[in-house]
């Protein structure tokens, strides 16, 4: 029986599951911006989504992850698996963009790499970071079942059961059924439909929403690849060919990667191949694609309302608020979104909420940091908060994680004073290298080469204050980096 | 004719304003709080409440003005005079009570006060210090009419003519015309009616809002006291006579001043009293009750959206947002109050301002300083905002106004690190003095007595780290202070 014999030949291949971790973080903003995009927002649980991900998809895995991301986010996304799994952490490997370019050319780079590391095909679980599932053990079935249908070299989508006619969606049109496990032929990829489609798609029951989630081997995805996306697939192998890998991070040059096609795996592939079969998922599932849908999963008091943070509430009704230090007072509201961070707040009508979109165009538009950037800032190092930001100084707060040091560097329009309050700090400031305690402070003249490091296992917390005229982060002339921002 | 030989003579008397500027700075929170109450509130025009009703009251002032306010008020309530003459300041007296006793105890003490500085009888304009009128000259002719019916020995009280049946304010029943310049007897004094009640008095057109303005000499307003509330009259005169005086400020022992009663001139003399006249204000008046009445002074766009501070505003309408720094995005709301300050935000449906005294009254329960206190407090040398208050640190940045001095002091539990960021601190650390230029830094260590001063003519800014475990404003040992903090 050849088909059985190959079966369980390709049954054997490594599950490597991707795990696509972008986005313009503009559908959650403010919690949510593109320097901290959704999959890296902590829940209330305490974990991001990310986070989630990774657990879902090392439950499954055979060997470590490949995590797909933006550069700039590289060291975030390696932050994040080191809080799940040291192990996981040393056998990952993360792909950075230099720049956005979709998802066919992301999972083509993906198979790529992951026929390096599995030295032959393996079967790749394209996930996204930012979607929301509890019932891991459904999901762990699920992704047993499209294991088997990768080994029967379908190109696997999986398919989520509309519990609403959503308008935000594309939907699968499922065809016949591929024996008793529930799987079925995709005959269709459908567009985002209109509110009545969408309302007959449901009601037919034929329809699944197009989930984002892929399972294929290497070997079958580079197939259509080069069948259906030749261009795009000759284009990925000079990239990937033109890759620098340093420890576990494989990079991309920037021109290489700008000529490749901005295009969707659907649209590329998955849209145009006869093999394609769904598994509609028995889990839960949620992308949480607005506030009104994270206000939908938070468990709400009698009258319809749900708080976290420093609230109070007085005859406030179906309102969902998300504060932060501040406190938030709410009286006599209802159906409302508040959103608070330290720099930016949302008050939205529940039924608005998609329109946050149009609040972070118009802060983009006017070049408003406020729609990339929070006050507080993750760095490879670890991490600074503004406190003030004056036109006569500008005050930091500075996290150093254990073992980090920053580069050296110096600044031509301001002096710095560092006042360590937790920790030791290691100083350089021009020729000379001492450990600064807790308590204690030091000075930085202008035009002087000065380095911070955390030679210890606890991390440093001190306060920078800037002074001088300008206070910009381009301000910062580096002589030695090992995050290689030289 | 001796009644108008006795005009003539009376109206001679010198016309001293008392402005009221106390309040407990509930309507208004998150803006106001009780330690910056309404008065003190910066409009959008860059004025206080308090300034504009300072320059009302010297319009009509025939010397300087008599304050009577909070001890803990007495030098933001110089300060805002200040803003306005030098000259008033220097002519004006401040009242500084210690603890908060209504208007009967504040003006017999204000009388006293008045004929001790006219050396004689003089004629009180009583006015509260929040409301506000724009029309100073119909203000000022009203005020011209009420010295007349002073002179002619009336208890004058202020009436609004209602604009709706409002329900938050008591009602002036008007009697018999006094003659033909619009004032009349007033027959009743009533109390805050319901709703039915209330459009009946504006139907009716014999009622009046009772403004809480008054005019009266200092022999009628003392006689009435005598004869009113005689018990409350002796206690206030010794009260007075254990005063004590500093520059332009009288203050008052604690002990003496808590056995006042607390109560209203209104309860004590007006309603009381045969003789009392009504002017009816022919200036527009809002004494500005709650945010709604705030929305309703703004203009307003087409859709009935007022914006202050930096707001994005999205399909919505009929929205009032006070920002601040931070920015405020609102999306598809309707008929909302959103108030944001550093520290605390309100959104309030425009139909609920009032409920905001349930918040601070919770807040207060839970010895939350938000109700009282705001990130940014004045003090009788400048200012300091609280930029960071952790478990390891507080960041303050420092005003330190021209030739001000902060006590010479110490701290048992944190050490200080200040950092001049503008102009030139006067620096006192242990035995040693000396000036600190903007860009550099010194050190307090812990248990060191430390002086700050400004010797300049300019402000100081300064950044102060405080590096310890315990930061509360209790931690200060004062040895000497200008203020009489010690």
């Amino acid at each position: 029986m050849t088909s059985s014999k190959k079966l369980s030949m390709t049954a054997k291949l490594p599950l490597i599951p991707v795990i696509l971790a972008g986005g313009a973080g503009t559908r959650l903003w403010p919690q949510s911006r593109r320097a901290h995009p959704k999959p890296f927002m902590r829940l209330p649980d305490g974990e991001t989504l990310l986070e989630k991900t990774y657990r879902r998809a090392l439950n499954v895995a055979d060997g470590g992850l490949i995590v797909v991301t933006a550069q700039d986010l590289g060291f975030l996304a390696e932050r994040e698996l080191a809080r799940v799994s040291a192990q996981a952490l040393a056998t990952s490997h993360f792909l950075l963009e230099p720049i956005g370019r979709n998802t066919a050319p992301a999972i083509a780079l993906a198979a790529l790499a992951a026929e390096r590391i599995a030295n032959g095909p393996a079967t790749l679980l394209v996930l996204a970071a930012d979607h929301l599932i509890a019932d891991v053990e459904a999901f762990s079935a699920d992704v047993r079942l499209a294991q088997t249908l990768c080994a029967d070299d379908f190109l696997v989508t999986f398919g989520i059961r509309p519990t609403h006619p959503e308008t935000g969606f594309g939907y699968l049109k499922l065809g016949a059924a591929l024996g008793e496990n529930g799987a079925h032929v995709v005959d269709a990829f459908v567009e985002k439909p209109n509110a009545d489609t969408a309302l007959a798609y449901v009601a037919s029951g034929d329809y699944l929403w197009n989930s984002g989630m892929f399972g294929f081997s290497t070997t079958r995805i580079l197939a259509a690849l080069g069948e259906y996306a030749p261009e795009l697939l000759a284009q990925v192998r000079v990239v990937d060919q033109a890759r620098s890998e340093v420890r576990s991070q494989t990079h991309y040059p920037l021109e290489a990667f700008k000529a490749l096609e901005d295009i969707s795996i659907d649209y590329a592939v998955m849209e145009r191949s006869p093999a394609v079969a769904a598994v509609p998922a028995r889990f839960d599932w949620s992308d949480i694609g607005s506030w009104r849908a994270v206000s939908d999963l938070n468990s709400r008091d009698p009258d319809g309302n749900s708080a976290q943070g420093d609230t109070l509430l007085i005859g406030a009704r179906n309102t969902t608020v998300i504060g932060s230090a501040r406190l938030v007072a709410a009286i006599g509201v209802e159906n409302l979104l508040i959103v608070d961070t330290p720099d930016a707040l949302l008050v939205a009508h529940r039924d608005h909420s998609q329109a946050v979109k149009q609040v972070v165009d118009q802060l983009n538009l006017r070049e408003d940091s406020r729609a990339t950037q929070h006050l507080t800032v993750q760095r490879p190092w670890g991490s600074y908060s503004i406190l003030e930001d004056g036109a006569d100084c500008k005050v930091k707060r500075l996290t150093v994680l254990p073992g980090q040091v920053l580069s050296l560097q110096l600044h031509h329009q301001r002096s710095e004073h560092w006042t360590v309050v937790s920790g030791t700090a290691r100083v350089t400031i021009g020729e000379r290298s001492f450990d600064l305690e807790s308590g204690h402070a030091c000075f930085i003249p202008v035009n002087t080469r000065h380095r911070l490091e955390n030679q210890t296992a606890t991390p440093i917390h001190l306060i920078e204050v800037q002074v001088g005229s300008y206070f910009g982060e381009d301000d910062i002339v580096r002589f030695e980096d090992r995050y290689g921002r030289v």
